[in-house]
């Protein structure tokens, strides 16, 4: 889910909502520069972007950055602009713990490298694991983890086990200096203050979108596909 | 991400933010009816599900629903309300869509069934994987998305495909008639009015903890581990 409320605002008063589609646009302005783009209207960025152009220009402004009139944003000044403001100038050591299923997706992201994060552990509770290879880094004990997390300095601990899981590993990271959180398990995690914790509960995405389905199956709009 | 301003609202005026927070309050409660418990304060309810009691009470005040004072919440009451708000009560046939890494993770998902969704179809574009068993459901050629999504009157396309391929498959559940998509692709989706799109970028969600990571960093608080 990974909500943060609309109005609340970073560290340095960028709002949430803002620093939310940072790397939404990151990811466009990389697409404009490997294809050799060297402006872009803040009309082109937005649809691109899927917001509105206002919008845009707002996020932007917070960052300080203005287009010029009827020329638009110079790409490659805006990209490593946002680029520095989410900080993807250095490399961020990653640890994910659980390598179920989603935590085998997870370590085979391609994103992980490209977007300056580095994979340095997986961990499991689950012995049948230890020592097997995933995207080339060896599942070790979950018993590991407070130590790694000091040896590699971890910045950021992906959290991919069973709900009940998911405070205890969460309690070992924090200890071991963690103190940014990706959470895949559907649980709620308590954290001292300076911790942050993003959410991402598939079971959620999917009622909220049944909420959305069934307001408008209730509001009468039929099924509009043509036969296949 | 799967962002939503915290202001924007719903088709019946409940804020897409109260939304998403009822999937949490019911999880929590059905932790609570599991164990027997009969009434809840909305002090414990709130902790219990990470927001505070204030913001817990306007959310269930939307829903038109008010605890007792001294009493608290009837958690079946609750439970049932909420479930109804969110569509819960009938079952929601999904198709994953890209049986990748990520596409098995969900297609093996436990929370699918409990959850009140059916997952009635698994398609991806390799032929190797056409004829697979993944958490049961047969693998199927993604030019089979059309017909299947008729046939199963699909209410919730789940997209896992490469970015690349992501529009084209948006564009075959739209034209089927789907009207509810779960977008795990890195990229923007173009949908007509009245299909909702909600998108989870794993990508984003890192680099948004990078930006308060480095903020932290800049702000010199140091990691605060003990020794392992």
């Amino acid at each position: 889910m990974a909500l943060t409320a609309g109005d609340r605002r970073g560290r340095d008063g960028i709002p949430d909502a803002t620093i939310a589609r940072l790397p939404v646009y990151h990811r466009v302005l990389t697409g404009l520069a490997e294809r050799g783009v060297a402006t872009v209207s803040s009309d082109e960025l937005a649809e691109a972007s899927g917001v509105n152009s206002a919008k845009l220009r707002k996020d932007l402004s917070l960052l300080r950055t203005h287009g010029t009139r009827g020329v638009g944003y110079d790409v490659e000044h805006l990209l490593s602009q946002i680029g520095r403001e989410l900080g993807l100038s250095q490399e961020w050591p990653v640890v994910v713990v659980g390598v179920g299923n989603l935590g085998r997706a997870l370590a085979n992201y391609g994103g992980f490298a490209s977007r300056g994060f580095r994979l340095v552990g997986l961990l499991d509770s689950d012995p049948v694991r230890f020592g097997e290879l995933v995207a080339g880094v060896m599942v070790r004990p979950v018993t590991d983890l407070a130590a790694l997390a000091h040896a590699e300095q971890v910045a950021i601990g992906v959290i991919a086990t069973p709900a009940v899981a998911a405070q205890q590993v969460c309690d070992v990271l924090v200890a071991a200096g963690v103190r940014s959180i990706l959470n895949f398990a559907p649980a709620v995690l308590s954290v001292p203050d300076g911790v942050d914790v993003r959410k991402v509960d598939l079971a959620s995405e999917l009622q909220i979108l049944a909420y959305h389905e069934q307001r408008k199956s209730a509001a009468g709009i039929v099924r509009t596909g043509v036969s296949a």
